[in-house]
């Protein structure tokens, strides 16, 4: 009856899956937040500068420790202010992939805004890796079906924001490659100060051995293991070595395709996956009409 | 001097009581949250679906797996927008009852949009499953006299959605089989983004650990044990291995008396219970008059 | 240099001291929140009757199991619309102490009404207990220079709202037995859901945990250990449980007097202490003068 | 291509550092926010006067038995309105340095506002210690240009309010010594109750051991530990002893360089990282301009 509830097919000597993805968000979510205003606090900004000063670099460091490939999604805004990054990103054999330009929520910008903001990716990423990021991941995962469009008519090979399956799925044709919350650092470990910011950072000790329970979760159901980490917060010590800690059971459990979210859509793209997982991409009404 | 601390008396051999209890919400909660605005995203809402779509069938195999039969509450436009579901309930030998339409806070409706709500489900129900439910849960917890009376009226066999004790009591007449957010899993692990949601979803280790305590509880003061879990939420990978792992400790406890909300209300009824934990359903006067 | 932070003198074969007190709150800080507002709704309100109707008598009996006496903050209000309460105090040799009338907030309120409130918990404990409450402590241990005059004036014994030290001060020649959140139940466990209502209820093990090295620091520091509950907050099953194995470690401790607020404040009132810890009450001045 | 990610030096020897700073802000925050308001209320001012009285002298007590130096940053108001602390943090050999008047966060003052409480720092410094404070840290952790501009002028010898690396940098020259969230004692203890305080006071056992970590890192990374306390939070017992775990491993750590934020500055200023961290302090423009 729960025909969606079936086992995903993984490529041959696989069992389940896992990547490790970052958002490489730096500044551009605040200057998003705080757009048009008039900003003299250094507080938030220097922090979030840790991740394009130290924390990315950190990053790599573990992905080559573990000899492992990461996806990374990067607003348009932090590749063009940090020219470093995308060749940097692809030095390491990673997935470069788009994230908006200022980390924008799409919600908040019509169709053509949206547009035009890939376009810019495609071409900046053209011009600093000589070829285009076949991967997005929407700022905030938050995702609208213009958009949704939009990465159809660009030729995006697939999206990564949402979460209505915890293995691969296609909306209208298009690879899901689905998040978790539960797997992000962000609800965690980002504290800015502030009255609004009330939960304090988490012990990662905590954190990690939630994650792994998750991670066995998935070897039990067969599904996908998508870790997102971002470079400002998951840059910091502590929660280097808490990846560390992830990636040693990750990579020494045998069955895991640890791989990018690019090889796993098109791994999806030529397998029975993208017929037995397809859906029709829509929004719910909520123009109600009470009994 | 405390004549509802007495002991509550479980059918023979059994010295306290366990349900396992789902609230099939969906999407429901978030149209009724959003009724007449315009909303063009697609985040919560995929989120949501993971339910209908995965979680609940996972939730079904992890009480066949145990051989226990649970609670299921849905609201109207869940099991119309998803037929499969009342059904798979059904078929599984569970309890579904009702549990609104859109998952409506009932203080935010009249008495009379209630009982139609009350009336539509017991159609609904009766025309997938063949008859009407006996149990009603209120969405959200929150519950009116106007609502009880309906019920009352209706001939529900049961309300399940007060704290008022922790074993079954009786108010009006009607039994109140009682919840606890103890041993619920929305404010664990609940976690959509946005502004507004700080607290990160829990290690269901921890989460899992404190339950047993109060699974032990029961056992301790002859109690009733309720847990409460929503498919999109506890569907999740990590969160059914943590219910097999209560489960395996509250199914191989002797003297558990494992059973549907509906078994209970049932028993309440016929025995001495009744009466002794029967009291009157009142308000609490807020027109305040300092001494 | 910092004369506060002197040793204090415990009674003789006592170097710590430890009080259970019990803030018996019941329905009366709902009614006091929702003063002149109709409301229908039953969900907090059933919530907060567990106290009343079953958790207070699960307290005393634990009182019972390890032969202590407690402090018991009963508002004026709940005493009177439960009259069992007070002599159930009374009869197990607790103390039973003023908590305001409907839980109001002191700083709402002139002096006058605040007065009266006082004067009519005295007048209700004399009429249902023969004698007058000897302590005091402030509803949401908030308190104003107002109703600390009023409390000398009507010759209470003690208060026991601030913060300020954790051994017996004085404040104006009047003994303040001091409280502190941390060792209170309502910040880890008071949970009636809605949209404000963040952060889960607390796994018990883990405040435990807290709890017991807070109990260890006032060994170290001959400091006041004072844990305050609430009856419809910790009655509940895990939390009895949680409290047991706090008092299996604080009465098997040599050295600790486990004892009530009142008789704390009579040894204040005699010792040493009464003039090396007294302050004078102040207000802090915000009427702010930069350089 | 990270060229910030490069190995700090330490001095010979040492291959990290660890400062324990405290803030000594006891009433002024307090001040600050409800400046120009009556206030009435005693229950926050009383918890925050636990520092003084008693918190301070208990981190200095604790310094002694590790025989360690720290940094104390207090606001000037407080230092006049308790003329012994300032003496006795330079009794210890500790270093003393500025912290704004009453708390103010910078960002609500103008440069003219903010460069008077610094000469009246300086000036009170000098009163009371005979000497004027070489560092400075902003109130809140937030600073602006304008204030940075000030500290230059009036010859600081460095500040410590940033993020932006996790070992020292220069900006515009002036040595910053990084503070980080993680390792701030207020958002997991600080808790004074009413509506908005909904995260419960942490477990101390549960924070050391993210600590720990922490610390752990700095070993691995070379880096800066600094932990920032507050005596009105970590004054509480259990805070002092969870300090005491932190510090037995810390001092017990060969290679690791415990000694004050002022003696870092001095080194980082002759060493060769002034000019291998040096960077430009700037804002990030939020005059944003879509592609």
């Amino acid at each position: 009856m729960f025909k969606f509830a079936a086992k995903y097919e993984w490529p041959k000597g696989y069992t389940s899956a896992a990547v490790l993805s970052a958002d490489v968000d730096g500044e551009s979510p605040y200057i998003w937040r705080n757009r048009g205003k008039k900003v003299e606090m250094l507080g938030e900004i220097e922090q979030r500068r840790f991740g394009p000063r130290v924390g990315l670099s950190r990053i790599l460091g573990l992905c080559d420790e573990f000899g492992i490939k990461g996806s990374f999604y990067t607003p348009a805004w932090i590749a063009a202010t940090y020219p470093e990054i995308l060749p940097a990103i692809a030095k390491g054999g990673h997935e470069a992939a788009a994230h908006g330009y200022y980390h924008e929520r799409v919600d908040e910008l019509d169709e053509a805004a949206n547009d035009k903001i890939l376009a810019h990716s495609i071409k900046l990423f053209k011009s600093q890796l000589g070829k285009a990021p076949v991967g997005y991941r929407s700022p905030s995962w938050e995702l609208t079906p213009a958009v949704h469009r939009c990465l159809r008519k660009r030729r995006f090979l697939y999206d990564s924001s949402l979460m209505g399956m915890d293995v691969p799925y296609s909306l209208d044709g298009l690879p899901e490659i689905p998040v978790q919350w539960f797997v992000d650092d962000a609800p965690y470990f980002r504290y800015v100060g502030g009255p609004t910011d009330k939960t304090p950072p988490a012990n990662p000790n905590v954190v990690v051995d939630g994650w792994m329970e998750e991670f066995e979760a998935t070897r039990e159901f067969g599904s996908l293991f998508m870790i997102t980490i971002h470079p400002w917060i998951s840059g910091r010590g502590q929660r280097i070595r808490m990846l560390r800690k992830l990636l040693t059971k990750v990579c020494n459990t045998r069955g895991v395709w640890v791989t990018t979210a690019e090889e796993i859509a098109r791994h999806h793209q030529k397998s029975a996956n993208a017929k037995k997982f397809a859906m029709k991409l829509k929004l719910v009404s909520t123009d109600i009409s009470l009994p």
